[in-house]
């Protein structure tokens, strides 16, 4: 399996994990969080699955499309450790959603990420709140769903918050 | 549909394409070519997808991931298109396939780069040969060639050289 096969079985994974939730997200109050900006597209995928949903964003640098660019009052700037500490004070555990899509081709900075990323989001995550990440995270409130039917096994992991 | 739905159709036409045309390949004689390096994922699934074959690849500033840059004697660095002059004095019309998958999302200056772009790569294209392309080309004696079997229309666009 190449680069390219794997990416795209990811961004599938991806796209069917969000579109999967649509239902069971529309039933819970609270902003979504996208972690990580990238291009945009991810951005614009959930803009239009929730249209007139609050959607915050943490991005380092802005790079996307500039169709593709939330409101400066929606959009975290810096650091993401950092951002999400001064996010979880404003916002408090109120998410219903959130996705993150952070890292690198390092597989080892990744992991140790993670360790970090999963207890930082978890202080944005409201009760009874969905969680997809495209690594693992491990947070003791957080319960593992199966992937959604056609998903592929471990390329994407979609948590449930208690 | 959104940007992301948009892009997964894109490289799914891209991967589909290529995998589409390896038995046309296999039959021809001289190198791949590879327009924009870009992360590495296309280049890494044309070294898969034809093990031991011959690769250029033009790219104006590496940025791929580690494990998917080309050697030195197969890159052309710079911008494409005096980079695509220089290796046509040294390949001449010699390339089995080329694949480009240059631009950005302006399509104003995409559509103006398609200008020079199309008969900039004639100059590498062998009798015969194939070109796969992210955006229409339009040069004399390319034949445009339908889509393969569930590949959406005009996602990318395939060319036999006459």
């Amino acid at each position: 399996m190449s680069r390219l096969d794997s990416f795209i079985a990811r961004m599938e994974a991806q796209r069917d994990c969000l579109n999967f939730l649509k239902d069971k997200i529309d039933r819970l109050p609270g902003p979504l969080i996208e972690v990580g900006l990238g291009n945009g597209r991810t951005y614009d995928h959930l803009r239009t699955l929730f249209p007139g949903r609050d959607i915050y964003v943490f991005e380092r640098k802005v790079a996307a499309h500039p169709d593709c660019i939330p409101p400066d009052n929606r959009l975290f700037l810096g650091e993401a450790r950092a951002s999400i500490q001064l996010a979880a004070r404003q916002l408090g555990a109120t998410a219903a959603l959130i996705h993150t899509d952070l890292g690198t081709g390092d597989h080892a900075a990744n992991m140790a990420m993670g360790r970090w990323l999963g207890p930082a989001l978890d202080m944005l995550a409201a009760p009874g709140s969905y969680i997809l990440a495209n690594q693992a995270l491990d947070v003791a409130r957080w319960q593992r769903l199966p992937e959604p039917p056609d998903v592929p096994k471990d390329r994407y992991f979609l948590y449930r918050v208690r």
